[in-house]
């Protein structure tokens, strides 16, 4: 790992908003914190607006083709299955997982690195809901009580909001854990999920 | 409040990503949860893609001139300073939150809701290192140690993260509490923030 980090989310047609924002928002941060010492880009197979599972537009930064080198890979979920059947998306996931530091995925991101091999034989986090469908996949361990798992240089996480979790978790390692807190404060990220209990209104 | 609800996120060039996106991702999933019910729409200025804080570019969904009517109002945070000099944005933010039925705002949105006024001689949160600006401005109460704060129909939150247990909390007074841990089930939102203890590597 060099002193700066090249930070590339592959987005597509259906991929879940806060899967790829979520940490996003951590590695732009962490960077921020660094002196913009780092680069966070969005790649996706074309140059057009994205359309993601709920239905937000986003631009990528780059194409398949066209991207600086990367240092790590995010793929997030959603709706997966039509890249699943994509050989080019496939076929990039796999080349670039080669090339980089570190494979990360959200969510049922973890089909997409099945499905190009970097999942293959290794423990994983994947949605909560999907998990039995990845298992019958074959050839990977679902560990399906961690909200992320780390295996050798391939990270997974759970479902949507767990990518920011595993997120921050990547920035401590690569930079300390002193970093990590100052991300998370800079983010507030001390969360406080209502509902917790049930209580007379 | 009807059976649906439209919720309007404003975004603006150097708005933050989470600031809005936590709360998409939570109000989109609420209305998953009910059968497609709800509507859940981006609005700005102007048509073109707006570059957030962080670089991500989004494209709106509707402009100010030209949306459903809101049940609705949010307010995300970031670089609100041309905003707050934005009288186009400002009296749009005034009329609209004259009309809806919740006004909301994430980290720095705090500042706009108060140059509109729907924040002034409110209790409200903001972003933990602006709260003394806040204040300084004057005719509103800072509320320090909260995550979000309820006051009438104004609900405003600390900083970027903090708006997702905002929306949370908003989408369970709105349908119930069962039908916020429902949508919190599917964004996996169990959130187990890295590094809260010094363990030996």
């Amino acid at each position: 790992m060099t002193h700066t980090t090249t930070y590339g989310l592959l987005i597509f047609e259906g991929a879940d908003e806060l899967d790829f924002v979520g940490p996003w928002e951590v590695f732009t941060t962490s960077s921020r914190a660094r002196d913009d010492a780092d680069t966070v880009v969005l790649i996706a197979e074309r140059p057009d607006p994205v359309r993601c599972s709920k239905g937000m537009r986003v631009l990528p930064d780059h194409t398949l083709d066209d991207h600086p080198p990367l240092d790590v890979l995010l793929v997030p979920g959603g709706r997966v299955e039509a890249q699943m059947a994509n050989p080019v998306v496939i076929d990039w996931i796999k080349r670039t997982a080669a090339e980089v530091n570190w494979v990360t995925s959200v969510c049922t991101g973890a089909f997409l690195l099945h499905e190009a091999g970097p999942a293959r034989g290794r423990r994983v986090a994947t949605d909560q809901e999907h998990q039995d469908e990845l298992e019958a996949r074959g050839g990977v361990t679902i560990v399906r009580d961690a909200r992320y798992v780390v295996d050798g240089n391939l990270v997974t996480s759970q479902g949507v909001s767990a990518g920011i979790d595993m997120a921050v978790w990547l920035v401590g390692h690569l930079r300390g854990r002193d970093h990590a807190r100052r991300v998370m404060y800079h983010l507030q990220y001390d969360p406080a999920p209502p509902y917790q209990a049930d209580e007379p209104l």
